[in-house]
């Protein structure tokens, strides 16, 4: 059954907990296999994407959005993102993997902003038409851990969105854990300290698992 | 009942069929019985909302934006708008007069583009809590008369989407018809020809109707 499964990967965790490097971990891994891969990232990945990501770095602007306006906006950069690129990508055969998908607005906008997850995910559902990850790879670490790695980033630009989050580092934490509680097989969450190498193994053996790599 | 009704009216129809004068000469009238008044535009009205309304006329971005996404922005746009200036107005007690509101969605995301009014119903309801028009007024104009408008305009910079629209007058004009039938007492069709100040006098007559101002 799993040789079936839509190849559509999607990372997740709280900023700095190591999403960037592993997803050029994996996407190198499944390329080794000869698999044609497609990486995104939300919001992101298409101009409009891009733009919408613009806009919550904009910070007179990002300071003043609603949560309801946060999660439409990031609904309509997933919309793009499903139509123009991942829906194409996945229908040709490629494995997409992405930085980011649905679970991130349950996070952020529901858990953290206080929307219902009903209704985000009712929003989700409409932008997506439905699509999911076949496996969401939710990447846990200690909040010390976390704290210490941002602050070491703390020059390195990160946006208002960035920032107000960092202050909600536990809720965000909770949440991931609390959505891979409910679907266990679906969302997977790995400990995600130690190297970057040792991490990505780990990540490699839960996707082989998964896909029936070998 | 009438004077109960939340003081919230909106201006709708295609491009070019008078909203903007209608509503300077509605303001100036509610003004003149003493109340105050808070004229918005849609999108637009808030930061987020102007940051949405230059995106959909940055051609290059605005070219590629999906359907579903189309939506999704201006339901952002539409619940940054109702939290953050229509609700706060209306409870103070001023009139809110807008150009353009949930319909629009309903005709152009929906009639034009292909999204089932259902649907787009959905997202307007969830984006704007509920909230609608008491009164929403079509300035109804034929085809050739609003052709006419539109190519006089076209040298001021009318943006993309004005532009894309543009090709769609029927069905859009059928699409406000058709929403004035469904909802007889709150959608009302005006026909819009004759003089500003003729029209003017005929939408005042409607709006002192619905809220019993005599």
């Amino acid at each position: 059954m799993c040789h079936d499964r839509v190849r559509f990967i999607a990372l997740e965790g709280p900023e700095a907990c190591g999403k960037s490097t592993q997803i050029q971990q994996l996407e190198k891994r499944l390329r080794g296999l000869g698999f044609s891969v497609v990486v995104v990232r939300e919001p992101g990945g298409t101009l409009l994407g891009e733009a919408v990501r613009e806009l919550f770095r904009h910070t007179p602007v990002a300071k003043t959005i609603v949560a309801r306006a946060e999660l439409l906006l990031f609904a309509a950069a997933r919309a793009q993102l499903v139509e123009e690129v991942i829906r194409p990508a996945l229908e040709r055969g490629a494995w997409v993997v992405t930085d980011r998908f649905s679970e991130s607005s349950l996070v952020y906008q529901g858990t953290v902003r206080g929307l219902p997850w009903s209704e985000v995910n009712m929003v989700n559902r409409w932008a997506t038409q439905g699509l999911l990850p076949s496996l969401t790879l939710v990447l846990d670490l200690p909040i010390s851990e976390l704290r210490k790695r941002l602050i070491a980033r703390k020059d390195h630009g990160n946006d208002q969105m960035e920032e107000e989050f960092a202050g909600h580092l536990e809720e965000i934490r909770k949440g991931y854990l609390t959505l891979a509680r409910e679907e266990p097989e679906r969302i997977r969450v790995v400990e995600a300290h130690g190297s970057p190498e040792e991490l990505g193994q780990k990540i490699w053996e839960v996707v082989c698992d998964a896909f029936c790599l070998r």
